[in-house]
């Protein structure tokens, strides 16, 4: 049930490598044109002509550009319908030199193939059936995925489990939908196709489906961008220390291999597959100095943003100041959020007198969903205790691999639409509006649920999901 | 005729693409386990395991860590020696998202594998008789060839062309070598093996050649890494105009492609395929200041560096302040560089007073080799006729595609040790030294040659080569 829009079949070409000078880079090329677009530049080893049909096969051979050679390179061939976009597509893997692939790009414009756009690629697949929209938007997801969990949600999705399931509901609601226009036409014989008691029903079910689905979208989106942490402490503390130390106890495997990316490091740090994100504050005084007033209204700010907030305290000072300080963080803190004061430098405190002046005073402080850890961010002591309590905050590894959570913001907003097409429904049969009403509602929710995976699409919903796609893909 | 040294034959892996977030990246095994240690993480679609057996073909299927999905992924099987390295190879084509190809990475060395380095599958190509020295090295140069010119010259180094010569001349050397050993066995004999005149005769050719090709390691290095050309200026004369006029002009095509780097843009520019390096420098004025005599210092400097030397000047000063500037730089510009005036700001000049007050007279001051050209940067006049001279004066677009050049500092200085050995044998033949000395000498230009080619290496010398590759290549 595909609505109208532009389906175009020309040949589209573009890298699909990231780009930088490597040892390898890869062409890929679709549509009706690309195996005899390829051909005119492509002479292979083995001279004959078969190749063009021989699918999943490399090919071994040279570009040429009028005589002259340009690289050496394999050639893969895949033929429709047995390609990525269920076009015929080929694939040239050439040297990974900036120089070469531009001159193999300027070739196949030349004969006849036009630069793909962004996520143009899996744009066709969806439109020839390989893919359904959410799995679609599952292949972005994977491949900006820099975290375990992050992967996992977007493999889950691209398996298209929760899909499915929305399907199955959507079916079972069209089918009420269609027993419901049936009636419509026979509207003089007042004739029931529809039980209402189970549409109902239905609808019930549904809502509840949605309601357990976009209020997984908060761990979702956590896990797509990462979980906010506010780090409030004032700047000898030790917060760059603790960071560091983070940094070292959990990313040291990751950053043996190459590809961390600088981001990661500055910022954001994953954590058993976790990944959060590290915002830094000043701490809270109480102050009449209108500078630091805004450096404190910033402060509240990033609070407000956080899921977990991280009130790091220097065991040196004075217990009554850091009592001031928790109370101070306290109160801005949120039921949804999670407060963790870490308290720094507790190597340097004698034994005896830890439990004591410290312990006890802060621990009758702390509301029973708080926790306070105490650490030697120098001394790397007691540093897996507070990521371990990081990790369990965000609960987020409690989900299964199997459970269905919600991560794509556009879901989310399909969901809630239809949450309320469907309140109106339940509404509308209760105070016994007219069926043209019901079913006005029942097909506006069966449209938000179609748009998640695609069976309702149009141009610009298109556009939206894969403009944000790489070129390539 | 390899010496000794480690030839390795363990399975390594790393990824053969650029590093970044892409459709695509592509991770390279090679080695005696590659196909076993894939075929523990990979399951084809279709299943059964003879896909390990079929080389140059592609096979759908996913990797999995214990059960759990991590991708789905192309894979091809080269089986030695039909692969680059000549080994059993495996290649595996999955989404490019680092999490993902660090996670296929961790799994290939749980499996047994170890991470490649720098230039190890190319060495490993090497040392299985793929390529030979010089080629292997001319894959690096294609790599990171930016311009055409750069990457004709590592197409034809590649194609082995100037190696091949050499090696013809250094069997002929060696026959002499031979004779000449053999003499020293029947020394009490007084017989001669080897013709003494044609010994000469050789050398001298071998001589002629190296010096052919030592000659052309200036073009070489030019096409390399871009001809240099010094700027001098005064601030307000147009120069930053005038560079982002030639960019305009010159890069639009390249620019409008994906993967134009950074560094290009800012001070290097491609022109008709040859890479030229602006240096930007101050102009000179005769000064007792002490610290604008240093930045003088500074600007002779770059000038000497220089092959082209463009001194830019502003239409409107006075024609005698123009031809005091062409006369200070006149005398530091040295017979072998290029000097082209640039005028610029000619739109401003009324046409009558042009020819009389400025081309006239500067154009008595030029010498026969200088050049001169009118230009206006901000009108876009004469851009192409600068370019042009710029080209001309490179002479790089003079060589044809089978002119062999010297670009490589390696090779270079291995010819000049042969030159210096040569020069040793012909003069010890001249005055009649023992056969003993001669044999030496010989025997060390032999050495020296041999090594461009790898016919002799070691350890040292292919660490030092291959440290300077990309990982994955």
């Amino acid at each position: 049930m595909l609505l109208n829009f532009t389906h175009s079949t020309d040949t589209i070409c573009a890298t699909a490598t990231a780009t930088g000078t490597a040892a390898l880079a890869v062409i890929r090329i679709s549509g009706t044109q690309a195996k005899h677009i390829v051909s005119q530049i492509f002479t292979p080893v083995r001279s004959n002509n078969h190749w063009i049909h021989e699918g999943y096969k490399l090919h071994y051979g040279s570009i040429h550009n009028n005589g002259s050679h340009v690289d050496d390179v394999l050639v893969s061939v895949f033929s429709a319908p047995h390609s990525y976009t269920g076009e015929d597509s080929v694939e040239i893997s050439c040297h990974g030199s900036q120089y070469i692939v531009q001159e193999i790009l300027k070739l196949l414009l030349t004969q006849g193939a036009r630069l793909a756009k962004a996520g143009e690629f899996t744009k066709r697949a969806y439109l020839n059936g390989k893919l359904d929209l959410s799995q679609a938007e599952a292949v972005a997801d994977l491949i900006a995925s820099s975290s375990k969990a992050a992967h996992q949600l977007a493999v889950s999705q691209m398996k298209g489990n929760y899909a499915h399931e929305l399907s199955d509901l959507r079916a079972q609601l069209l089918h009420f939908s269609a027993m419901l226009e049936l009636e419509l036409d026979f509207a003089e014989e007042d004739v029931e196709f529809a039980n209402r008691e189970e549409l109902q029903k239905l609808a019930h079910t549904i809502l509840a489906r949605i309601e357990h689905l976009t209020n997984s979208f908060s761990i979702g989106n956590a896990i797509k961008n990462g979980v906010p942490v506010c780090i409030i402490g004032e700047p000898n503390v030790g917060k760059s220390t603790l960071l560091n130390t983070i940094l070292n106890e959990d990313r040291a495997i990751v950053s043996d291999i190459a590809g961390t990316t600088r981001d990661v490091i500055e910022d954001t740090m994953i954590i058993d597959g976790i990944t959060f994100r590290f915002m830094d504050t000043a701490g809270i005084r109480t102050t009449d100095n209108h500078v630091e007033q805004l450096g404190i209204n910033r402060t509240f700010a990033k609070i407000e943003q956080a899921t977990i907030v991280l009130l790091l305290v220097d065991a040196l000072q004075s217990t009554s100041l850091i009592q001031q300080q928790i109370a101070a963080i306290q109160q801005r803190v949120q039921p949804h959020q999670h407060f963790i004061v870490v308290v720094n430098k507790i190597d340097l405190i004698p034994a005896e007198q830890r439990e004591k002046h410290i312990e006890t005073p802060l621990a009758a402080q702390l509301g029973a969903n708080d926790a306070i850890v105490y650490i030697s961010a120098k001394q790397h002591k007691n540093i897996h205790e507070l990521t371990s309590l990081l990790v369990a905050k965000t609960q987020l590894n409690n989900c299964g691999a199997n459970d269905i959570i919600l991560s794509n913001a556009r879901h989310y907003e399909c969901l809630v639409n239809a949450a309320d097409s469907l309140q109106t429904v339940l509404q509308g049969l209760q105070q016994g509006v007219s069926n043209e009403l019901v079913c006005i509602d029942l097909r506006h929710a069966l449209h938000a649920i179609g748009e998640i995976t695609g069976a309702i699409s149009n141009d610009e919903t298109l556009g939206h999901i894969f403009k944000n796609f790489c070129i390539g893909k």
